[in-house]
């Protein structure tokens, strides 16, 4: 095994994956936690224990969903029933090492960007499919980060004016048709206003992986469900690749993992077909990322380790 | 008169207005041409007459309309009815200076962000109101260009999922609603589909600015049209602060200079009320560019300056 140069540490709503990695990126060191919530002292004192058990005097990097400024303070964390925390100064005063805050899926791109499936392109966009929808891009080999540390809120840009109601509480936001979450209310919606013969009204309840499964064993509504899904993904890519013009798109996250088959191809259609000057460029290619849960846990040392000047 | 460091031109459909600019960025000499159409050889020619009646031996900058590559390649400019010219490498053969051809937006914007309106910010984007919607971003201090120089696209990005067509050949497109074309298009919609009065209806011929005019006026008609077009770019803003968190929007452009009054309130208190986390921060300034029509050839100048590592 070889020496740690950077801990990274992707903070889920329940779990924490603490990694570390050696210079080449490559894993070499695990340790898993229970993600202790509404409590930042608590979640402070997680961080030091994952990461001193696996290195010590090496950088620290941490992904955490919500909203993180570039100076590592937690703005809004609703998973974690957090706001308004100091958390890359805290633990750069308790672990003595520089530190790394920053999105999840910020630090999840940069893994991909720099040992997965973005490795070699400076332009990628990601967008990340779970519960929610989240993004980050990276530009002529820069991480977008904005003014203010809150770029990159790929799931809401808006697709469908007056659409679907989103968790933010705006309306047709693209995460309000492409999370696993909408794909979801969008089958029960479904389900409800027809009667439509489906193998999901045979389950009790119906979450995005069951209309995935169901959809994979041919369910024509479950079908239906993934490809709108996909459109709308579709119509969210367009406007991206139209401003950024990337070499490539990875798609992550979990609720991707089963259905990135169907949902993909839809997407990549409407990007082909609508994207500026569609008859003379090739599109860029819509692809799964490659680091799989591991990629914000490597990213964020990588981002952290990359911030250091080590 | 100090001397100039850079000239810069920006290639109109009809007019071409050369810049000699000092290391201020203050303008110290002007040249306007008739813009040659449809002929490669002849607008060469006229960018280097226009360039050495106003210094030699300095950097060229050139904008113009439409897909210009990273390398200065016009791949496709419909307004000069011309494609697949490498304009930035006959320049330099022709003039024996360094030469940058890019995006007219995308100078304009270098231009308002050197020495205009978003002097003194990082992240700003700016959209243009013109004959079509163009865009460009400077996030972190750098400009969107993209892996092929095909970014900043921001015309074109959806904001209406089916809606109207675009002269792009898609429907829905920011361009659909906010260009001077729409705006006039809106209107002559309205005065067919009912029989609302309007001072409009005395006209034989009515465009953009005929609408701006009579909105100014208080033509409740030509109100409605324009506030409609201020809404949607309001939709198309919230995707692009949702993306970059951008410092300053800016707003250009020839359709912009008199409807500004009534467009920008529309679409800043759409940002304000949409944006994520509208509640937990200020949106950014929805503001005038400062450099009206200079914009473009001022920024041409000062980016072939910089890129010359002058």
């Amino acid at each position: 095994v070889t020496a740690p140069v950077a801990v990274g540490v992707d903070v889920g709503g329940t779990k924490l994956l603490a990694l570390a990695v050696d210079a080449d990126g490559e894993v070499v060191g695990r340790q898993r936690l229970t993600t202790p919530r509404a409590d930042a002292d608590a979640l402070v004192e997680a961080l030091v224990e994952a990461a001193s058990e696996l290195a010590s005097g090496v950088p620290v990097g941490v992904g955490v969903a919500g909203i993180v400024t570039r100076e590592g303070d937690l703005r809004y964390a609703p998973n974690l029933q957090l706001q308004d925390v100091a958390l890359g100064r805290r633990l750069e005063d308790e672990l003595g090492v520089r530190a790394a805050v920053r999105n999840d899926v910020t630090v999840a791109l940069h893994g991909e960007w720099q040992v997965g499936a973005g490795r070699g392109s400076d332009d990628v966009v990601m967008v990340t499919l779970g519960t929610g929808v989240g993004g980050a891009v990276v530009a002529d080999g820069r991480l977008i980060e904005g003014a203010h540390g809150l770029g990159g809120e790929i799931g809401h840009i808006p697709v469908r004016d007056g659409g679907r109601p989103c968790p933010c509480g705006n309306r047709g936001c693209l995460e309000a048709y492409a999370s696993g979450t909408a794909v979801a209310a969008l089958a029960r919606e479904r389900l409800e206003d027809g009667d439509e013969h489906s193998a999901l009204r045979e389950l009790d309840e119906i979450d995005g992986k069951a209309v995935t499964l169901a959809a994979i064993d041919d369910d024509p509504l479950a079908l239906e469900v993934l490809r709108e899904s996909g459109y709308w993904l579709g119509v969210g890519l367009v406007a991206l690749v139209n401003i950024f013009d990337p070499e490539v798109v990875l798609i992550g996250g979990g609720a991707a993992t089963l259905s990135a088959p169907i949902v993909l191809p839809e997407a990549e259609g409407i990007v082909a077909e609508r994207i500026l000057g569609a008859d003379h460029r090739d599109p860029p290619p819509v692809r799964r990322a490659a680091l799989g849960d591991d990629a914000g846990a490597i990213g964020a040392a990588l981002l952290a380790r990359d911030l250091a000047g080590a």
